[in-house]
């Protein structure tokens, strides 16, 4: 407990996660205003220090240039870094001021019942706590974490990626100078530097409440190896478009195409094809021929490679783009321009090898059977199952939820695309304005006993 | 991957969590009246097998006795074996008609939006999957969780404590018999017996999405540290109760009596009353009169003890029920006729004690003072805020939810009294009603290209 350690013998991490736990707790009694207030204090303190952000974003850049020039880096993540590319810079700060404008996702009344009369219990969204959110290069995400985080009212312990340091220390010293304009703790969001300091703060589940990691799957399985924390992780995409008995020739091709092309890198884009045997020779060479059109390269099964022999592509594209596939490749997440092509039986066996082969993300069906549809949507066990629509809908905002703060691939608090809501959780509230007060021992099932009421109260804030 | 081992390598745990899944994701396809009925299945089960799981329990019994003659067990502990003491066997079949009669907390949606014209999203509840609990002694423990299981949509493998084997192998059994005349498969409702197998099962987080332990803090902290799988668990409960400077008197009294002596072994009874310093003198004494009364030891600091002084009460029942206390007191579930007392200057002194020293689960202020009432709910930063009211309403058929998962002191997911809504999560579907099926490459910033529409669609349940 806290109490067991004198403040002598704290640990740098101990007192980080100790100050952020305490400015949690200040900013409850904090009016949810003051937020806002911050956030337009964020976005004019980044304005008065772009010059010296841009600065160390220079060096940020430079060291990592020796890196790329030593081999040791590769250039797609020192473009990553940069914060002066396009629109980068704009944009981050019209992200601080779209997220001020949200709705607040804390104080909603989602549950109010009367127990008895003057006995009134509110169940009302509140912030979770103290999250420590780790991610990699970008050092944009820090202003859009701490947007995030403050709009919902969570105080935050950021750590970025290593090779943005020098940007991410300026752009948090910015945020913490707008936080001391305002009556929210400057603690309330905090950046550490060192792998070191994370590890120890993953111990300290008695402070830190949620664990929010940005990267690669190793990182989100390490971490969830090494805290006791509840982790909200992104694992691997996995996608799947099944082309069903019924499918229409146009919408296969251009849901199978936009779900693999639109954005080969994204975790919503699509990794494996499935075909109803019955197309394998009407529909699937259609669809081939408009993947092969874009260079996607086909990992194909026995079935769907051989009714290719006779496509109209060259036999050189044919042999350049078309390759048998493995039963790795439908295990394979390829971020890239290649899809693993599959042929199956029946709707049930498309259904059967998605729930034992996707990541559980997003899965697509085409077909123009209700009966498929439904089954499909209801059998296949993913945080997104779409009808005649590309995987890549599949994003908070594309949803609606005008940010998203992650994609979940877990199972319990938030599944699929994550907006402010993810970052919430509930109290209840319960309040008696009997002339004496409620007690238990008045209720029950003897004599003279009250009976419990439940009467639903309709309102969608608390009274008090 | 399930794919990277063959059959013939399988341990039994993992066939287990295996049969479990494929259970579950085969469920999926069942409509939820068939989960209904099997609730009524096995309510007639167990009265069919009534006597064999009697002579079962009694076999429990006796092998408890001599641990118990031994002094290797508790009596207490052996008092909860027995299943057919007073009206529990009665009860475990009503509540599995209870639970059979609840809303069902699947199909549900909860946001459904028109993304664009003919593409429609919908977020529908849903199970979580395959559900892993761990209990400690009482057989019942069985029923009521496959019940809730079941009503849910949850797969689930059930481990009660080796105290019960011979009853709960019987329960299980009968579940099993009555599963098997529904469509869901048998291997939906799993018993397993050995602490190896738990070990084994941690580990499967391809498998087992939600681990439920009720039981010990030690226990929850234990399956914490040792699993990836997320933990749904109930720590302790240290719940105080707060007189603030505008206390009334006779509410005091009811609700500090009651929170501790209603039930003084729930973890929803107070530990911990802090008195305003502006009440030592007048409200407190006869607070402590009303619990001495009970018989309820009371561990002050200097203020509170000295002002006992005078009381009325014989200086013996003084001096044996009144004790200092030391500051572990603060920090310590009693679950007992014991109380600690602490004087404080201000509510913000009070919220800072509680925030510090409680559990988060359930903590009350009594006042007249409405700003006192608001800023106590909001700044006790605990499931459970409560105004004028015992801390024992802190309970999930209290609450108006039917039933109890149990009470979660957790952060994310659910929070205090779990009801049915804990087991489920959501999905997202989307279906395309377009001619051309939908994709992402129409949308966008540029000429010719759609935005996103947005409007909300008002229903509460999916269409197709």
């Amino acid at each position: 407990m806290a109490s067991s350690s004198s403040s002598s013998d704290q640990s740098p991490a101990t007192a980080i996660a100790k100050a952020a736990k305490s400015a949690f707790e200040a900013s409850q009694l904090i009016p949810s205003s003051e937020r806002v207030k911050a956030l337009h204090e964020i976005k004019q303190e980044l304005e008065n220090a772009k010059e010296e952000i841009l600065e160390a974003n220079r060096k940020d850049l430079s060291a990592a240039q020796v890196e790329v020039d030593a081999g040791r880096m590769s250039s797609s993540l020192l473009k990553r870094l940069d914060l002066n590319k396009g629109d980068k810079w704009d944009s981050m700060l019209q992200g601080v001021l779209d997220v001020a404008n949200l709705p607040d996702p804390t104080g909603i009344v989602t549950y109010a019942t009367e127990l008895d009369d003057d006995l009134e219990l509110y169940r009302v969204s509140c912030p979770i706590g103290v999250l420590l959110v780790i991610f990699e290069a970008r050092p944009e995400v820090v202003v859009n974490i701490a947007a995030l985080a403050i709009k919902s009212g969570n105080a935050a312990i950021l750590k970025g990626g290593k090779e943005s340091n020098e940007t991410a220390q300026l752009l948090s010293k910015a945020i913490q100078t707008a936080l001391s304009k305002t009556s929210i703790p400057s603690t309330y969001i905090q950046a550490i530097q060192t792998r070191a300091e994370v590890s120890a703060l993953l111990e300290l589940d008695q402070y830190i409440d949620l664990v929010i990691p940005r990267g690669s799957n190793s990182l989100v399985r390490t971490i969830q190896n090494s805290t006791r924390i509840p982790v909200m992780g992104h694992a691997d995409g996995l996608c799947a478009v099944y082309l069903d008995e019924s499918a229409d020739l146009q919408k296969a091709i251009r849901v199978v195409v936009d779900s693999k092309i639109d954005y080969p890198a994204a975790c919503n884009a699509a990794e494996t094809l499935i075909v109803h045997r019955s197309l394998v020779r009407t529909i699937w060479p259609e669809v081939a021929k408009a993947l092969l059109d874009k260079q996607v390269q086909l990992l194909c099964d026995p079935e769907t490679r051989s009714a290719l022999s006779n496509l109209s592509p060259s036999s050189y594209q044919l042999a350049a783009l078309v390759h048998p596939s493995t039963p790795s490749s439908y295990h394979t997440e390829h971020l890239a321009l290649t899809i693993s092509v599959l042929t199956v039986s029946s709707l049930q066996e498309a259904i059967s090898h998605i729930n034992a082969h996707s990541s559980h993300h997003t899965d697509s069906i085409v077909t123009e059977s209700e009966a498929s549809a439904s089954a499909f949507c209801r059998g296949v066990d993913s945080s997104g199952t779409f009808v005649n629509a590309s995987t890549r809908f599949a994003d908070g905002f594309r949803y609606g939820f005008g940010t998203e703060v992650g994609i979940s691939t877990g199972r319990i608090h938030a599944r699929g695309p994550v907006g402010l809501e993810g970052l919430v959780i509930y109290k209840y509230m319960l309040r008696s304005k009997s002339d004496k007060g409620h007690i238990v021992g008045e209720f029950g099932s003897g004599q003279g006993k009250k009976q419990y009421k439940h009467a639903p109260i309709h309102t969608s804030s608390v009274p008090f």
